[in-house]
């Protein structure tokens, strides 16, 4: 698989997104308000930044509050969800997505849990 | 610049290398014993997790006790570490590293504080 972006947790999307194009020169890609959020896209050589905003206590405002601002989750690039989604569940990788839904950007997104993968919130993303 | 890692602190790197290696198509393309750790790379098509399983209570020992096994850092590729540190100076980022010191895999390596970053530990490696 491919590495599609980190996301990260952030109570100020705008300021962040400054500060990160300068220092990795990775130019804003897309911005939307999707779910409750500000979304920025930062584009990398081969990747993303994907800053998350919150305006709601949704998952990343609740994520916020208890962890503080970070990186909160890691999008793996597969060009068959439903493949890698079957993968996982014979490895008996719990799903937070049994099914693929719509993400930012138009992508179809879907998250495993992270007591199954180390810790490590994984998505997996079809643009 | 480019996506380089993700840093994953765990207590237990063999077996969730087994796990990523088929969940993900992210083969070990390294490992090594560094600074207390056993340290695995595995493979993306574009970049690698870096396994991070500490043996004392050196930082990632540290962090594991206080947060979580998890998504400890990002690393990002560059070919000139000197001039990505003075341009996160020019911008105020407090450095963890003034200087690039060996890194794993016989990288040169400088940390960011978090504090500066949005709460997101960022690692320059010129590899």
């Amino acid at each position: 698989m491919q590495f599609d972006h980190a996301g990260i947790a952030t109570d100020d999307a705008e300021s962040l997104a400054d500060l990160f194009s300068d220092l990795f020169d990775a130019p804003v890609a897309h911005e939307e308000r999707f779910d409750g959020m500000t979304v920025v896209f930062l584009e990398l050589d081969d990747g993303y930044f994907e800053l998350l905003e919150p305006h709601d206590d949704g998952a990343i405002g609740r994520y916020l509050d208890k962890r503080g601002p970070g990186i909160h989750h890691l999008a793996l690039a597969t060009d068959d969800i439903q493949a890698a989604l079957a993968t996982a569940r014979e490895y008996g990788v719990e799903l937070i997505d049994e099914e693929p839904r719509p993400g930012a950007w138009g992508h179809q997104v879907a998250f495993l849990h992270p007591k199954s993968t180390g810790g490590v919130l994984v998505e997996f993303v079809q643009h």
